[in-house]
């Protein structure tokens, strides 16, 4: 129910998903009536694979996470993840609020053991590939021993899904000061060196995109600051771009010639592409989608969905972090 | 004497600008005799407008400041301040050590009264034309009233040097947490709505780029991870192009008729012309070019030390600082 478009968005991904994923099925969560009225528009039925369950209410946009959690228990997104706990469902996407869903995941779902919060991360396209960086804004003022969390949660997201055998983990931090960084990132420095992952010490801004890193580790300020500025110098120059091909007759007719590499490369850099970011450290697999994402961004986000659940994230999150409890517990 | 290229860069520099400003004088801080050399491989004699100062030490780019504080007392860095601590010179431009650079100001010319820390800022090219951010990486844990003073000098500086009448300050935050940022920012919020500034409250990273805002204040960390994040971008951005005209032979030939444009844009994006990085709230104006800045970038950070010195920013920074000590002091 949640997102820019709601119903109209989900429904229509829904169905072109499962057409192009044969072994997955879903169950679309929400007003009954306003979803089989969206997919009677579009002539398809409810089946084996498209269940729909009824949700008599559902969280605002701007609503605050506390709020929702308390008087929301039969909205949209309460149920969705009520099914995940169930083990009705493998994963719960949801294009809605942010902070209720990452507030009703950890409430419901719980953290694994050795997790204290939930990290969000999402790739990041980079000139060798693609960077997963977290927290990208679910927690401000994180500790070391959560900067060490989410570094192994990092870990096993890429081994799992990018099937990389040794990631490479690095510690945001910037080269301005005399002694880098606060004291948290200076202490996870140390436990991330003496940790058995593959460290490579700090990492810059620019490094997210340019440097051979496979995980960026930061607090949650700090990653939503680089996601959203990034986001902004994309648009800048996509928008340069435009003005200097608008500029006069000359400049359209090259850009008539160039237009098919444009257009290639506008689906490169194509946000849409990126849309699906994981709520790491839960009992369960739950993926955020942008809120304004149209059905074919909100199929991405399925996709993240339907690999982590497949891929069993969060049980290889819990292997994982009992061996990094030690380092965490003793420092 | 610092930067990548060291004395061949600044001299060039140097040399060029007087041709394009009339109006300036320059006196070249460093090894006398490989400045004498490098004017000297080039055909310029030093002269009224164009003379050399001898430094028998320079500080390495590594060094840490503390170290260069206490034993580079005789380094190129270390006179050029000295020289506008003196009255000799107006303006002070480095392409070296950041932390030596921001500490020897600190030490040598002192701060403003009412400001209590330097910061570093730089215009950021965006779609409504620039945009002032500070800090940009001398400053990690800032207090509201340090955000407070930020917003003023940013004030004065897109005032003074944009003559822009009532620039629109706006606060760096996060737009995920349910109670946006953290104490400071949120005290910091408080602040600025209370001053008479022209504050129009949070932005996010995006905004810096996209936004109708003319100042954005940040705490130095998140400053220059916007910054870094940003140029990483524009790399990846500017490596997918070229990829994308290089695919084939077909991809090739668009690119040659798209070329003129995208040099046109080239030029738009190309950070040389961004180059120098003010540092505010001294008393004296103190520019940081880039330590890979070629003679050109250079140029640009010799013309903004020129700007401020013109326009006089520190007296202005002082003068419009004691109007809001006294916000800062009963906060």
């Amino acid at each position: 129910m949640g997102g820019d478009f709601g119903v109209v968005v989900v429904v229509e991904a829904a169905v072109a998903f499962l057409e192009n994923n044969q072994d997955t099925s879903l169950i679309l969560v929400g007003d009954q009536q306003e979803i089989l009225a969206e997919l009677d528009r579009i002539n398809v039925a409810p089946n084996e694979r498209l269940k729909v369950h009824h949700a008599s209410q559902s969280i605002e946009m701007d609503e605050a996470p506390s709020h929702a959690l308390r008087n929301k228990r039969d909205s949209s997104m309460r149920i969705a993840v009520n099914l995940v706990k169930e083990g009705i469902a493998h994963a719960c996407v949801s294009a809605g609020n942010t902070g209720a869903l990452v507030a009703t995941a950890r409430y419901v779902l719980k953290m694994l053991t050795g997790i204290d919060r939930p990290a969000i991360t999402s790739t990041i396209p980079s000139i060798h590939g693609q960077t997963y960086m977290l927290d990208l804004g679910a927690n401000i003022g994180c500790s070391s021993e959560h900067l060490l969390q989410f570094a192994v949660m990092g870990v096993v997201l890429a081994s799992a899904i990018d099937e990389i055998e040794h990631p490479k983990v690095g510690l945001l931090n910037i080269g301005e000061e005399e002694i880098k960084g606060n004291d948290q990132i200076k202490h996870a420095n140390e436990m991330l060196q003496q940790s058995d992952l593959n460290y490579i010490g700090y990492v810059e801004g620019d490094d997210v995109y340019c440097g051979d890193v496979n995980v960026v580790v930061c607090d949650g300020f700090a990653g939503n600051v680089s996601l959203k500025s990034s986001e902004g110098v994309a648009k800048t120059i996509s928008h340069y771009i435009q003005e200097e091909f608008r500029k006069n007759l000359f400049t359209r007719v090259c850009g008539l010639f160039a237009m098919p590499v444009l257009k290639s490369f506008r689906r490169r850099i194509d946000p849409r592409c990126y849309n699906g970011a994981s709520l790491l450290g839960l009992r369960g697999v739950v993926v955020k989608s942008h809120g304004g994402a149209d059905a074919y961004s909100f199929q991405h986000a399925i996709n993240i969905a339907r690999l982590e659940a497949v891929a069993q994230v969060p049980q290889l999150i819990d292997t994982h972090i009992s061996k990094y409890l030690k380092h965490s517990n003793t420092s």
